[in-house]
């Protein structure tokens, strides 16, 4: 592990990058905050620079250990080998399977659906209307935290994080997600155990200090 | 670990299935076929006999030691920790990054925006053409394959598997998704080192006998 300081190319906005501040923070893992404007200018991520530390033209992306790396989940694994307390997956492979599983759920189901980009296609060269666009994120938000929801009744949880105890993985990425169901009137009432898990660990400091709002680049609701 | 049969819960050509039984192959894990009809009556993954088994109604989902697991990433690190011969991923924690990212660009970025729902919404609710909505799927497997290849040649890598050596969760990824390229006549020739790994890999047994094709739900081209 090389001392340096990580840095982490984000946005205060992208969920995806919330997710590996609340994950560096509950590391207690300090870093510095590389702000990407992904709006401005048509977007920093598409720039030569960036292309240079992320060809996919997305945030995050994690300079560490003399490496970079990108994918929110590939990052947390790594995080998860290199620095493994405390730990943020469980110690049983079941239950780490389900922890990933909830996670997957928001990172493959639910946010790629819903990312600037698409929102960018979908009215842009789809001539899709704003009501149209946010039907279609309430669409995948919908099926992706009822089946959370469905998970959490099935495996018997019911706390204040989604597999009991400390918070982990799911955790990180479901309260990254709930964020974007906020911010676009997507309401969580349905799905109480999923609302509780959120309201208990954004209260918590590792979490608050991710929020987007508290990040040097935040920019006041237009 | 049980001694029971794995079931896996699949279709024939849905690529993520597929990840998971080029997975199981490669594991030399023998499990059970149980086909899900995506399409046939509105799609079996809707009933509620298998979304007591996977609540997000989508394949796979595999049972296997006493417990369903779905999200095939999530399947995936389970059958590595659960049954680590062969691995499935190198043993640097670099190197296990880099394997990860590349399966997770088609997990995250490819796939969810070019799956069967997706393409029923597009068609269905937003009233998008066939055409076009080829072209959805084009742009997403355009840019996704395109940061793959960069990735590749970023940290050095052209060889007959994305990592080197033997095939891995990267691979796996990769060629599933290689399938629906082929599917949608969108052409891999831009992507030389993609397209060297898929080619190789295909002619693996563990991949071969794990291809659409060769399933007992196939049915022929339409």
């Amino acid at each position: 592990m090389s001392t340096e300081r990580p840095r982490l190319h984000g946005y205060w906005r992208s969920t995806a990058a919330y997710r590996i501040r609340i994950a560096l923070n509950l590391k207690k893992v300090s870093y510095e905050h590389m702000p990407v404007d992904l709006v401005r200018d048509g977007g920093v991520q598409h720039t030569a620079a960036y292309r240079a530390l992320n060809p996919a033209e997305l945030v995050p992306a994690l300079e560490i250990d003399g490496q970079v790396i990108t994918q929110s989940m590939a990052i947390c694994e790594y995080l998860e080998e290199t620095r493994p307390e405390p730990p943020l997956l469980p110690h049983h492979a079941s239950e780490r399977a389900l922890a990933r599983t909830i996670a997957l759920d928001v990172a493959c189901e639910i946010h790629p659906l819903n990312n600037l980009r698409v929102q960018q296609y979908l009215k842009g060269r789809l001539d899709v209307s704003d009501t149209a666009a946010v039907e279609w994120m309430h669409h995948w938000m919908a099926a992706g935290f009822g089946a959370i929801e469905a998970r959490l009744e099935a495996h018997g949880r019911g706390g204040d994080t989604c597999l009991g105890g400390e918070p982990g993985i799911a955790d990180i990425f479901l309260v990254g997600q709930a964020y974007n169901a906020d911010r676009f009137g997507f309401s969580l009432a349905p799905y109480p155990r999923v609302q509780r898990v959120v309201k208990a660990c954004r209260e918590l400091p590792a979490f608050a200090e991710a929020a987007p709002e508290a990040q040097p680049d935040a920019r006041p609701a237009a």
